[in-house]
Protein backbone atom coordinates (compact mmCIF):
# COMPACT_ATOMS: atom_id res chain seq x y z
CA UNK A 1 0.00 0.00 0.00
CA UNK A 2 1.57 3.26 -1.04
CA UNK A 3 2.35 5.77 1.95
CA UNK A 4 -0.56 8.56 3.12
CA UNK A 5 0.58 12.04 4.57
CA UNK A 6 -1.31 13.00 7.95
CA UNK A 7 -3.13 15.75 5.97
CA UNK A 8 -5.05 12.66 4.20
CA UNK A 9 -5.42 11.36 7.64
CA UNK A 10 -7.29 14.51 8.99
CA UNK A 11 -9.74 14.27 6.11
CA UNK A 12 -11.51 11.27 8.31
CA UNK A 13 -13.57 11.87 10.88
CA UNK A 14 -13.35 8.87 13.93
CA UNK A 15 -15.37 9.11 16.39
CA UNK A 16 -16.04 7.19 20.03
CA UNK A 17 -19.78 5.70 19.46
CA UNK A 18 -21.68 4.17 22.49
CA UNK A 19 -24.59 1.56 21.07
CA UNK A 20 -27.69 2.43 21.85
CA UNK A 21 -30.01 -0.27 20.76
CA UNK A 22 -29.51 -3.39 18.63
CA UNK A 23 -32.27 -5.22 16.12
CA UNK A 24 -31.30 -7.85 13.27
CA UNK A 25 -32.10 -6.72 9.64
CA UNK A 26 -35.30 -8.48 8.33
CA UNK A 27 -34.61 -11.26 5.77
CA UNK A 28 -30.54 -10.91 6.42
CA UNK A 29 -28.09 -13.30 7.90
CA UNK A 30 -24.97 -11.07 9.08
CA UNK A 31 -26.59 -7.71 9.77
CA UNK A 32 -27.18 -5.90 13.06
CA UNK A 33 -28.46 -2.07 12.38
CA UNK A 34 -27.35 -0.22 15.50
CA UNK A 35 -28.27 3.46 16.91
CA UNK A 36 -25.27 5.06 18.02
CA UNK A 37 -24.56 7.40 19.69
CA UNK A 38 -21.38 9.86 18.47
CA UNK A 39 -21.91 13.09 21.10
CA UNK A 40 -24.63 14.60 18.84
CA UNK A 41 -27.88 15.18 19.53
CA UNK A 42 -29.60 12.46 17.63
CA UNK A 43 -27.81 8.87 17.29
CA UNK A 44 -26.92 7.25 13.39
CA UNK A 45 -27.45 4.29 12.44
CA UNK A 46 -25.33 1.77 11.13
CA UNK A 47 -25.56 -1.39 9.70
CA UNK A 48 -22.96 -3.97 10.04
CA UNK A 49 -22.35 -7.46 9.70
CA UNK A 50 -21.23 -8.47 13.09
CA UNK A 51 -23.92 -11.31 13.81
CA UNK A 52 -21.53 -14.17 13.36
CA UNK A 53 -19.53 -12.50 15.89
CA UNK A 54 -20.86 -10.44 18.69
CA UNK A 55 -24.58 -11.49 20.30
CA UNK A 56 -27.42 -8.17 20.63
CA UNK A 57 -26.53 -8.55 24.34
CA UNK A 58 -22.80 -8.22 23.83
CA UNK A 59 -23.25 -5.24 21.50
CA UNK A 60 -25.41 -2.84 23.79
CA UNK A 61 -23.67 -0.23 25.80
CA UNK A 62 -20.85 -1.16 24.12
CA UNK A 63 -17.99 2.16 23.45
CA UNK A 64 -17.40 1.11 19.67
CA UNK A 65 -14.97 3.42 16.89
CA UNK A 66 -17.46 5.24 14.26
CA UNK A 67 -16.04 6.40 10.94
CA UNK A 68 -18.43 9.25 11.13
CA UNK A 69 -18.14 11.15 7.58
CA UNK A 70 -18.11 8.25 5.02
CA UNK A 71 -20.63 8.53 2.53
CA UNK A 72 -23.69 7.06 3.47
CA UNK A 73 -24.84 3.76 1.58
CA UNK A 74 -27.67 1.09 1.93
CA UNK A 75 -27.45 -2.84 3.29
CA UNK A 76 -30.45 -4.74 3.43
CA UNK A 77 -32.64 -2.01 3.08
CA UNK A 78 -30.84 -0.14 5.44
CA UNK A 79 -29.26 3.35 5.39
CA UNK A 80 -25.86 2.96 7.15
CA UNK A 81 -24.51 6.54 8.37
CA UNK A 82 -21.04 5.02 9.43
CA UNK A 83 -18.68 2.50 9.73
CA UNK A 84 -17.39 1.11 13.13
CA UNK A 85 -13.94 -0.46 13.28
CA UNK A 86 -13.06 -3.94 13.57
CA UNK A 87 -9.87 -6.12 13.23
CA UNK A 88 -10.75 -8.70 10.75
CA UNK A 89 -8.51 -11.94 10.23
CA UNK A 90 -8.06 -12.28 6.62
CA UNK A 91 -9.83 -15.74 6.45
CA UNK A 92 -13.02 -13.95 8.50
CA UNK A 93 -12.32 -16.62 11.54
CA UNK A 94 -12.31 -13.94 14.32
CA UNK A 95 -13.36 -10.38 13.67
CA UNK A 96 -13.30 -8.07 17.06
CA UNK A 97 -14.33 -4.21 18.01
CA UNK A 98 -12.19 -1.64 18.35
CA UNK A 99 -12.79 -0.04 21.72
CA UNK A 100 -11.47 2.85 24.07
CA UNK A 101 -8.74 1.15 26.37
CA UNK A 102 -10.30 3.13 29.43
CA UNK A 103 -13.87 4.60 29.52
CA UNK A 104 -14.32 8.09 27.95
CA UNK A 105 -17.49 9.65 26.53
CA UNK A 106 -19.47 8.96 23.24
CA UNK A 107 -18.43 11.74 20.43
CA UNK A 108 -14.48 12.13 21.32
CA UNK A 109 -12.34 12.47 18.40
CA UNK A 110 -9.92 9.62 17.51
CA UNK A 111 -6.51 11.17 16.55
CA UNK B 1 -15.90 17.77 7.80
CA UNK B 2 -16.97 16.67 3.96
CA UNK B 3 -17.77 13.16 2.72
CA UNK B 4 -14.97 10.18 2.49
CA UNK B 5 -15.70 7.39 0.32
CA UNK B 6 -15.00 3.72 1.11
CA UNK B 7 -12.06 3.91 -1.47
CA UNK B 8 -10.60 6.73 0.01
CA UNK B 9 -10.80 4.50 3.52
CA UNK B 10 -8.93 1.66 2.22
CA UNK B 11 -5.77 3.64 1.32
CA UNK B 12 -5.02 3.37 5.05
CA UNK B 13 -3.46 0.32 6.36
CA UNK B 14 -4.13 0.36 9.94
CA UNK B 15 -3.23 -2.75 11.77
CA UNK B 16 -3.38 -4.31 15.60
CA UNK B 17 0.19 -3.68 16.91
CA UNK B 18 1.83 -5.73 20.10
CA UNK B 19 4.36 -2.86 22.15
CA UNK B 20 7.40 -4.80 22.82
CA UNK B 21 9.62 -2.39 24.28
CA UNK B 22 8.85 1.33 25.94
CA UNK B 23 11.80 3.66 26.28
CA UNK B 24 11.14 8.09 27.23
CA UNK B 25 13.31 9.93 24.17
CA UNK B 26 15.77 11.98 25.88
CA UNK B 27 15.62 15.56 26.73
CA UNK B 28 11.99 15.54 25.77
CA UNK B 29 8.57 15.73 27.98
CA UNK B 30 6.39 14.32 26.83
CA UNK B 31 7.55 11.48 24.17
CA UNK B 32 8.02 7.89 24.32
CA UNK B 33 9.45 5.43 21.50
CA UNK B 34 7.66 1.98 21.24
CA UNK B 35 8.91 -0.97 19.77
CA UNK B 36 6.03 -2.61 17.79
CA UNK B 37 5.07 -5.96 16.60
CA UNK B 38 2.72 -5.21 13.57
CA UNK B 39 3.31 -8.54 11.97
CA UNK B 40 6.12 -8.40 10.16
CA UNK B 41 9.48 -9.76 10.92
CA UNK B 42 11.14 -6.89 12.36
CA UNK B 43 9.44 -4.61 14.69
CA UNK B 44 8.60 -0.70 14.02
CA UNK B 45 9.41 2.06 16.12
CA UNK B 46 6.53 4.41 16.98
CA UNK B 47 7.15 7.65 18.71
CA UNK B 48 3.86 8.84 20.93
CA UNK B 49 3.37 11.64 23.32
CA UNK B 50 1.68 9.98 25.86
CA UNK B 51 3.86 10.22 28.94
CA UNK B 52 1.34 12.36 30.49
CA UNK B 53 -1.59 9.67 29.74
CA UNK B 54 0.29 6.14 30.35
CA UNK B 55 3.18 5.05 32.07
CA UNK B 56 5.79 2.08 30.92
CA UNK B 57 4.35 -0.88 32.24
CA UNK B 58 1.20 0.44 31.11
CA UNK B 59 1.96 0.39 27.82
CA UNK B 60 4.40 -2.49 27.65
CA UNK B 61 2.17 -5.52 26.11
CA UNK B 62 -0.43 -3.53 25.38
CA UNK B 63 -2.50 -4.39 22.03
CA UNK B 64 -2.96 -1.08 19.93
CA UNK B 65 -4.06 0.39 16.65
CA UNK B 66 -1.66 1.46 14.24
CA UNK B 67 -1.64 3.35 11.19
CA UNK B 68 1.28 1.64 9.34
CA UNK B 69 1.55 3.16 5.86
CA UNK B 70 1.99 7.12 7.46
CA UNK B 71 4.92 9.21 6.03
CA UNK B 72 8.02 9.02 8.46
CA UNK B 73 8.66 11.56 10.64
CA UNK B 74 11.41 12.89 13.41
CA UNK B 75 10.09 13.67 17.26
CA UNK B 76 12.57 14.58 18.96
CA UNK B 77 15.01 13.51 17.05
CA UNK B 78 13.94 9.73 16.98
CA UNK B 79 12.09 8.71 13.26
CA UNK B 80 8.36 7.37 13.74
CA UNK B 81 7.33 4.78 11.54
CA UNK B 82 4.12 4.81 12.01
CA UNK B 83 0.99 6.41 14.47
CA UNK B 84 -0.89 4.49 17.00
CA UNK B 85 -4.57 5.62 17.83
CA UNK B 86 -6.19 7.42 20.80
CA UNK B 87 -9.65 8.57 21.73
CA UNK B 88 -8.44 12.42 22.98
CA UNK B 89 -10.61 15.15 24.65
CA UNK B 90 -10.40 18.33 22.78
CA UNK B 91 -8.85 19.83 25.94
CA UNK B 92 -6.46 17.33 26.15
CA UNK B 93 -7.28 16.13 29.85
CA UNK B 94 -7.45 12.53 28.48
CA UNK B 95 -6.34 10.67 26.37
CA UNK B 96 -7.01 7.02 25.79
CA UNK B 97 -5.54 4.38 23.32
CA UNK B 98 -7.70 2.08 21.22
CA UNK B 99 -7.27 -1.40 22.09
CA UNK B 100 -9.29 -4.73 20.31
CA UNK B 101 -12.18 -5.24 22.15
CA UNK B 102 -11.04 -9.23 22.46
CA UNK B 103 -7.33 -10.45 22.13
CA UNK B 104 -6.23 -10.83 18.75
CA UNK B 105 -3.08 -11.34 16.79
CA UNK B 106 -0.58 -8.43 16.63
CA UNK B 107 -0.44 -7.76 11.80
CA UNK B 108 -4.11 -8.29 11.99
CA UNK B 109 -5.65 -5.71 9.46
CA UNK B 110 -8.70 -3.19 10.94
CA UNK B 111 -11.65 -2.86 8.48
Amino acid sequence: MSTVTFDDWKKFDLKVGEVLEVARVPKTEKLYKLQVDIGTDKPIQIVTSLVPYYSEEELKGKKIVVLVNLEKAKFGGEISEGMLLCAETEDESKCVLLTPHKDIEAGTPIM
